[in-house]
């Protein structure tokens, strides 16, 4: 039988054809492997490493000088985890990354420093620690630091991208901007006056899938999130746990990756909890664990962590923690692929 | 002939049958009529009348106690415009106005005082001048001010509801609450954290077709405004008109009543405009004028004029003029109702 | 006190101001008090009266030679409800009923004849009886009868228009064609072709609040009713309940007026149920009757039956009954409402 | 200089850190390289290897008895492009192939043969030749063929999945049914009825992101594709091409697969075109080919054809020729990755 069976298997290869029953059970299995390991990147032991690019490269010959937090698992793949991307970019006072644009999508969430900006489709924002700030897909976009050189001191932000999910779609397209700086055309802060105050310019529509809000500033969200602590206990498997929304249509603030920012209060330890999405945590403020499959990793103030999909974890604070963290659960949601289990302790 | 329809007419009758061709021409007319006429209330001659209203009722024996805003061509109908409420409401410090609920939609636009709130769906707002607050449809609420009788001011707002378009569709439902207050049972400010903060609470879904947000701070808005006056130039028949805004989806904030403010810098005047939307206009800042059918309104703060659907305006800024105004556009716009025409000078 | 009050009263009363106290009550009732009274017009008497308006005017003079169904409360105001119109109409072999346009949505349910069409939007569709036809707002539509005069039979429909609804909000427009026909630029049967058969073309986009598809035959409709008897129960408070749709978006097919059919099996009675929404029901086929507020309405085909908002309701079928019926609920539900109650036995 | 950059790479890779720079033009190119090659399946080749398939394995113990057609470039995948997968099913009179479900989301294009049936969530739906027919994912389905073994002949349909999609979201979840047969609760055609008639029951919502119409049947699929033809001329890069779609919102059929049908006239040719999905094509009536890169591919009845994202292509009938297609392009629409270019000839 097995040697028959095989004998109309190669029969039946010069036609690209393959029998399904010999690979049914892995092509649909019955859960999901994780792919990539959970980790986790120390800013102390990182942030030399950052700011000793600076001694290699320029801002400007690098186009973006950034360090790659690749996944142990995945090394070479530039991946953090099987759909996302996520770097350490470092600008000096004085420098200016060029303009280009791309259909990958981009966030920043400011780790530190002052006096850099990122100017997107003609609008420039300084940006702030805790700030979360998008470069929409096919946007243009430069980073500059506006400090004095010598004076200054360096900004560094995370740079989280979907250019893995890009990749997989074959929908990847960049262009280089004529120009070191596009032109900005608008004044900072207009699109923030203008889409989140509660407002919308009357006649206006989104042209786009992404927020119009292109910088949140941690300001508001911190006072957001400490509103919350007074209104009620944190929810048991996440604390209190907010999305960075599109003003205009009250979605997820970019169509590829989840935004999310969460507090949770000194000595409040969550339930285990396990998502179809990989998430990308950096913590903001505070003191705290993150418990996944046996291992602990220590959460100190830009300390990133990554949780492959469907690995169980918890968060434990020692003192009032602040989490900020991207994943693709917003694209999952949109295929209907997004599942998550709540589990009991 | 004439005398053969007519029996035949007086034959259907009694079949509760009636030609339509001697009704088409007014039944389906070839524009609208406007209903009502354009007034203005100035605010320094009601002012006094809305003071003493506390001479002759409290707020607990009136309910609410309110002057009606009643437009000059529909005398007893308590309609501002066909489809629009308008009243001053006024509270002493010390008092309450008891909590019930009802179908009809509410709005409040501050007008002048301080120290007095609104308590709705189990939240307290304390009201300050040029806020926005929703009361929804069938949602218990009770106002109060908590200023100490005879040494704090009283506060007076303008109060805009649904009323007529309510009665219009037979939906009118109202439940007194067993007690003066109802309960508060989340902390000040939560609404505005929670939902007003460019983030949402990750799960949360609306069970409501208004806003989340119910007081939108005038601080916030004024930002908002002055910030667009540093980005391009006003819409040359609106000025910079923005909409209050629902984050949960985008749309307008109130699902009856849409709610809009403009500024209109120093010496700008707008180009004619006329919508099918019946329109009431409060004055916040600034000194200006609007012009319809022949008439010119002042507008100092808090001043009070009504225009009829599809009659043309223009406003005039002579200081740098704030509006605030609310009109049936919303509605209109859902029922396929709505047009607007932008004429030349 | 009274007295005093009362001078107030009047000394305000110039300024266009009212005390809202002496009418809170009547203003904002308890309940819903119904507009219009529950009727029956049997389709045998009115029928004669129809037939008998082609002696009296033609489909050209009259523009539409409709009866109009005025409420027995309501005698004067060309109204079946608060919020609707209801008419027949009429057209002999060889008349047209000339081209127009208005912003009233209208909605034909086919009751007797053949060879008779509608024009709307550049497209002719035959009517049989027991199509559900739409001319959308704003577009040019004329009807006509292709049948050879003297050998063809006349062709009545029953007209459903939202007259009382545009004229409210004051936005009413019409426009008569320089043409007694408008012009015809695709072949009858496109639109269901390229929109009601579970496909859309690629790269379209509804540029309407209304249903691309304007004619739902009965034949697809009654097939859809009965394969709902073989698969559960009927709605104990409606029977087998469809709604018309907008295939564009799941809604309901017009923007202002629900439209609903229904079969109830023989020997099956509702328990009665009441909505805010008033309703105009005419019977499709089979036998039965509508009992409200002490009333027995007879079901025979055509008969048609008014139930005001909020006046509770039972059918009772003693044959296969099909119901189509119309409502203002569409536009309830929009703006927030629409209530119902599903009442015990 | 190089050599001082390379002993910093090495120094930090340990952390799991690497430079952008070194891979950003790689990681972010210009155009997307196109994955796989252009491919046709001749269905006169395929066919007997399928029907051969029934010598080897019974469709029990195959679970699904389906040869994968697999990209030639990316063989071992069981890919036909990047992102989907598509294979040949048979069932023979008699057999069951046994209940199960996963959250990969299936579609059939009926090929061939009559007799045999699937059963989604409960219903059984009859297969024709041209139907299309959704297995969405997570729902309980078991195939079987009511033919008399021995007389009725095999049946043949093309089944098009989204495994590599799911598998890149490590969404992958299968449950195999305790029963042979899952249980059928309606009767056969009661989801057509119930939701693809131009009606919805009252008070439906759609619990999912997939259409609750499950088949269509290309009797009505192709009637629409005709009365396109009646109506205008064939799109220029596209041919009369329709999408089917879900009636609850209007939006596609399925969540992760775009599926579309088109009818090109005898002698028509496209101008060339290319989108970032790629694409599988199956010829349902007529004759023609599909030109891209150079090949020309003959596109007779049940010929399969694959083209992979962004290589132009172009389409030619020299009768009358059906497409049904399926491709990614929901899911890039979606996450804001759809590009398509129309290119002059």
């Amino acid at each position: 039988m097995s040697d028959s069976r095989n004998a109309y298997y190669d029969r039946i290869a010069p036609n690209h054809l393959a029998p399904l029953w010999t690979r049914l059970k892995s092509l649909v299995p019955k859960e999901p492997t994780p792919v990539g390991v959970p980790h986790r990147w120390a800013y102390s032991e990182v942030r030399p490493h950052v700011l000793e690019s600076a001694d290699h490269i320029s801002a400007k010959e690098a186009e973006r000088r950034v360090l790659i937090l690749e996944n142990p698992a995945l090394a070479g793949s530039s991946q953090i985890t099987q759909t996302l991307y996520a770097g350490l970019q470092l600008i000096m006072p004085g420098e200016v990354a060029p303009a280009h644009r791309h259909t990958q999508s981009a966030l920043r969430f400011i780790v530190e420093g002052s006096g850099a900006y990122t100017a997107v489709d003609g609008e420039k924002t300084m940006m702030q620690p805790g700030d979360f700030v998008i470069t929409p897909s096919w946007t243009w976009h430069h980073h500059g630091h506006d400090g004095e050189p010598g004076k200054a001191g360096p900004m560094v932000w995370l740079d989280g991208l979907d250019i893995p999910l890009t990749h997989f779609f074959g929908s990847t397209f960049r262009e280089d901007h004529a120009d070191e700086e596009a032109s900005v055309i608008r004044p900072t802060g207009d699109a923030l006056a203008r889409y989140g105050s509660g407002l919308l310019p009357v006649g206006w529509r989104n042209g786009s899938l992404n927020s119009p809000v292109f910088n949140y500033p941690y300001a508001r969200t911190r006072e957001a999130l400490h509103a919350l602590t007074r209104a009620g206990a944190p929810d048991a498997h996440a604390g209190h746990l907010m999305r960075y929304i599109n003003p205009a249509d009250g979605g997820w603030a970019m169509p590829t990756m989840a935004t999310m920012i969460r507090l949770l209060p000194a000595g409040f330890a969550t339930l285990p909890y396990r998502g179809s999405d990989s998430t990308v945590f950096i913590a903001v403020e505070g003191q705290g664990e993150l418990r996944v499959a046996g291992q602990r990793f220590e959460l100190t103030p830009h300390d990133i962590v990554v949780v492959p999909g469907w690995m169980a974890y918890t968060l434990h604070a020692s003192q009032d923690l602040v989490l900020f963290s991207y994943s693709d659960r917003v694209a999952q949601e949109k295929l209907g692929f997004f599942r998550e289990q709540r589990l009991p302790a």
